[in-house]
């Protein structure tokens, strides 16, 4: 799909505005509640490094807007249809504290991450790299796998009550894509593409999301519930 | 004073580091509410808007942030000593919704960057030129003057209301002020300069705060109340 394709509205322009409107929206909601995680932190320190990691995603919502604007879109307009949907997600998995927050902004973020990662992937070269780039990590993932296991040694009975917080996240974030791409048709129709590369593409997709999320569980130190699932790491 | 005297240890160098660790919290903490108010409001455009002016404050703390680290000083030593008192300010004026929330952005941080820039005017002038620069509107002003006029328009009564806020948090800065000046003798020996010119210029700049403060009123569409006493402390 070229550029000229995609500012005329391509077959698949909808389906590239859908997913930039949304992963705008969904940054910025990062972009806040990082924030907020950095403002509860107890040490400056924390808050400091918190405060730093969400400006970058700050950062990475800059640069989707940039897009949207090249593509001559209103970035209200490409964001507001996934407002409800991302803002019930985010209202259904309130962390109860400082660690199910860090474990959301991990856990949670990586898996949607995964989705968007997933959908780019159907899309031309440049929404690629855009979406792989506003996606890197911005240093969330080392200073919450530190956190956690540093409260993990301290008292071992959080592991498990963590675990089951981070199995509602993944539920929580299949429901709400689920239910975002039924009622985007650009989106379902995206992934429901009739090319059946692409759909053994989605499903090898699938399997390296369940392996991400695995490998994540066990770098914070929490035994994975699937029944799929790695040993425990011990390290 | 020059750059080598700053970094050896000059008479007013622990007064600049005092000034740049307090502006410092100061700027991350404004980040922090400002953060927190975008997050809050209603409509899309308006979190977007004051997102950015959020995240332009944060510029402003990496700006003070990287003079601490040429001065070789670590950042969160020198900020230290002032979040207990400016946590506390914040506690003690904490809006009770989205209106006084952004009188206390632009009224509350007005004045207290008019403080900021009275002791950086006894300073090198590296520091005041920084100090400025942090200080320097990040949009913030006009956002505000629009809201707040659009919402007194709507209802007038909302006016009586906001203007007390508005003493309030002038009563609690000043306050917040003195007690800071009062246990930072770096600062008071700053302040109580014995050169009788510095002493006019101090005079000179409660006079220009003041009438900084009566035109923010009056932008605000809110009657200045400034020749009447201020009012009983409410905490």
């Amino acid at each position: 799909m070229t550029e000229i394709d995609l500012q005329q509205g391509s077959e698949h322009a909808d389906g590239v505005v859908d997913l930039l409107g949304m992963l705008s929206y969904t940054t910025l909601s990062g972009f806040f509640r990082l924030s907020a995680d950095a403002a509860s932190a107890t040490s400056l320190r924390d808050r400091m490094a918190l405060a730093e990691i969400a400006v970058g995603e700050y950062g990475h919502y800059r640069q989707l807007l940039g897009r949207l604007e090249q593509l001559n879109v209103d970035p209200d307009a490409a964001m507001r249809p996934f407002v409800p949907a991302l803002d019930a997600f985010n209202a259904r998995t309130r962390p109860a504290d400082w660690l199910e927050g860090l474990v959301k902004a991990y856990v949670g973020d990586s898996i949607s991450a995964d989705f968007y990662r997933m959908i780019a992937d159907l899309l031309d070269p440049r929404t690629q790299t855009l979406v792989n780039d506003v996606l890197a990590d911005t240093g969330h993932a080392d200073f919450v796998v530190v956190r956690v296991r540093e409260a993990i040694t301290e008292n071992p009975s959080v592991a498990g009550r963590l675990a089951l917080w981070a199995r509602r996240l993944v539920g929580e974030a299949v429901g709400q894509a689920q239910r975002i791409a039924a009622e985007r048709e650009s989106l379902a129709r995206l992934l429901a593409s009739g090319d059946p590369a692409q759909k053994g593409k989605i499903g090898r997709m699938f399997a390296r999301l369940t392996d991400a999320h695995s490998g994540r569980m066990a770098a914070l130190g929490l035994t994975s519930q699937s029944t799929k699932a790695p040993p425990p790491d011990r390290s």
